[in-house]
């Protein structure tokens, strides 16, 4: 029987804290009997609401702290402040010291992804981190990073981006060589921002044996599952990260008030209930909670802030999954295949400049 | 009874040109009937479309040209090939010379954007063209801009985005202080890229009479109509809008493939179809097709280069209404009202530095 996989909660992380921490781990508990918990944050309020969760009780340690990040901490006060003494540092700090397999947290990105690359250290090649996260498309499911964790990056970076990504994809998804498209305002070589085009140069040169670099992919093809991995610079990526699903939220709504108008339509909504009740689940946005910080020494889950405790539970089964299937260790090979992504990007350069 | 409406078309324009174009103003026409059209293209691939549709003949007049810019030339060949010559700026011109009162192409984006510009000249105070459209949202309808005719932009570009912007919203929606937030990957201060923090500062530290600025909203926040006038650089912009429409039709091929899954679903259908429809209508992106070419001289209008006949006579609505709703001098009584909005802008730049 393998070890049981160890997961280091910041039980003090989003928007509500303890109250969706603990029984969204307490839901995710139950599809992975095989998992324990650390809970880093105030033991008066994470005994409280494990109090309620006996079984998630007998399975977990709560380490007390006083000391929360706040959402609104910018990452440089975040790490001055909570370096070595809040609940979002010492989850991480406990992937560090070997006491956890990944740690996971719902607060201020910005303040993860930095105490993260502060704490882990990044991986040889990789300068910054990214956040990944599944996206499901219309031919299954794809990786799309970055959705947020660095803003800006040059071309070099977006093709770190690339490589972490295609091993998350051929990890997760089986793939030999997973096909990569680079987020663009156009599919024409000549458009979009100059690192953007210098990238597509880069992969085109390096033709990396991991990965398949199939050319720009506009904001409707992430949807239409243009290419296994899509990559971007973390702020366009959370961009069209957030439009996707506030526009998932909108359809919603307009189909709850559609279905409700006539008494036809209602009757209709009652037949086609389970239709319905599918459809709702592929369009929820909490169901692909759980976003991968890549890039480090170790493995950091980032979920919504603003998620509830199904949310939260969804973020839980990501990091137990990227623990499973050995994500750390398949990124780190994919990494030095050819030598380091960061390497081959430089010699690239010089072949294509 | 007012005088018609003159709209000058670049027959060419788009992935197949004159045979959505043409099909595209004789929908529009029958909206419209106060319309006449000059069309510029390729005179006999224009005359065998327009044998089909007798009345929009009646009412058009065709130039003709050899040369059409293509979708995938870079806005610098556009210029050197396309200038003086081609179907696009032949429309362009033709508002210029003032014989339209609006142009409409679906041509490349980047293309029409540079020669809009050069044909027609900036308004004052107004450096680069933007792109912006009407995105319907849970709370009525918003403006978006720039969705891609400018990539880049320091803070005075956002403030001249939210002053444009803000004019069309309260031209188009009856507004006087339309509220206006600026696209961001967070709504806390000190989220997000520099210069969509220093237009923050700006917009703040000017409070214009003539718009209401809210703060930063985020992707999903577009959607819950979260303000009047969402202002984002061109290519983030863009990204939104590719990723809502790449969600929207997701979503409608979700629906489709779950309603026709059982017996149950399909009789359902059946019954709520009217709702069906009213969704359908909701959630098709070619209803909202027809940006326009804010900042110049002039009414411009960019259709979708995919957008099939139906869709482009969308954008020839708004071009039409653009015109009726004398857009221009709007815009440019607003640009007016406090002095120019960059020297405005200029003065809160020393104000908070």
């Amino acid at each position: 029987m393998p070890k049981k996989v160890r997961i280091a909660l910041d039980a003090m992380g989003g928007d509500v804290g303890a109250s969706v921490v603990v029984p969204g781990a307490a839901i995710a508990l139950t599809r992975h009997p095989d998992s324990e918990f650390l809970l880093f944050g105030d033991s008066k309020l994470i005994e409280a609401e494990l109090a309620r969760h006996p079984a998630l009780k007998a399975a977990s340690r709560v380490i007390h702290t006083d000391v929360a990040v706040s959402m609104h901490d910018k990452p440089s006060v975040a790490l001055r402040r909570g370096r070595k003494v809040s609940s979002m540092w010492l989850a991480i700090d406990a992937v560090k010291k070997g006491e956890a397999d990944v740690a996971i947290s719902a607060g201020n990105t910005g303040a993860l992804a930095a105490m993260a690359r502060f704490c882990l250290r990044m991986l040889p090649g990789i300068d910054r981190p990214a956040l990944a996260a599944i996206w499901p498309t219309i031919r299954g499911d794809s990786v799309v990073l970055d959705l947020g964790a660095t803003i800006g990056g040059d071309a070099h970076h977006l093709v770190a981006l690339a490589v972490m990504g295609s091993a998350m994809a051929s990890v997760l998804f089986d793939l030999e060589r997973p096909t990569v498209g680079l987020l663009n305002i156009g599919v024409e070589e000549v458009k979009g921002r100059e690192e953007i085009r210098e990238a597509a140069e880069l992969l085109r040169a390096m033709n990396l044996p991991q990965l398949e670099y199939i050319g720009f992919v506009e904001g409707d093809g992430i949807g239409k599952g243009a290419a296994d991995v899509i990559v971007a610079e973390g702020f366009s990526g959370n961009i069209a990260l957030k439009a996707a699903e506030g526009t998932a939220r909108q359809i919603s709504e307009y189909l709850r008030s559609a279905m409700a108008r006539t008494w036809r339509s209602r009757i209709g909504y009652l037949f086609a209930r389970n239709a319905f009740k599918s459809l709702r689940d592929k369009m929820d946005p909490s169901k692909s909670n759980g976003s991968v910080v890549l890039g480090l020494n170790g493995i950091v889950v980032k979920s919504h802030g603003g998620t509830d405790a199904e949310g939260f539970a969804y973020a839980v089964d990501v990091g137990y999954e990227m623990v499973r299937y050995d994500l750390l260790n398949k990124i780190n090979q994919m990494l030095n295949r050819d030598g380091s992504a960061h390497g081959s990007a430089q010699t690239a350069q010089e072949a294509v400049s």
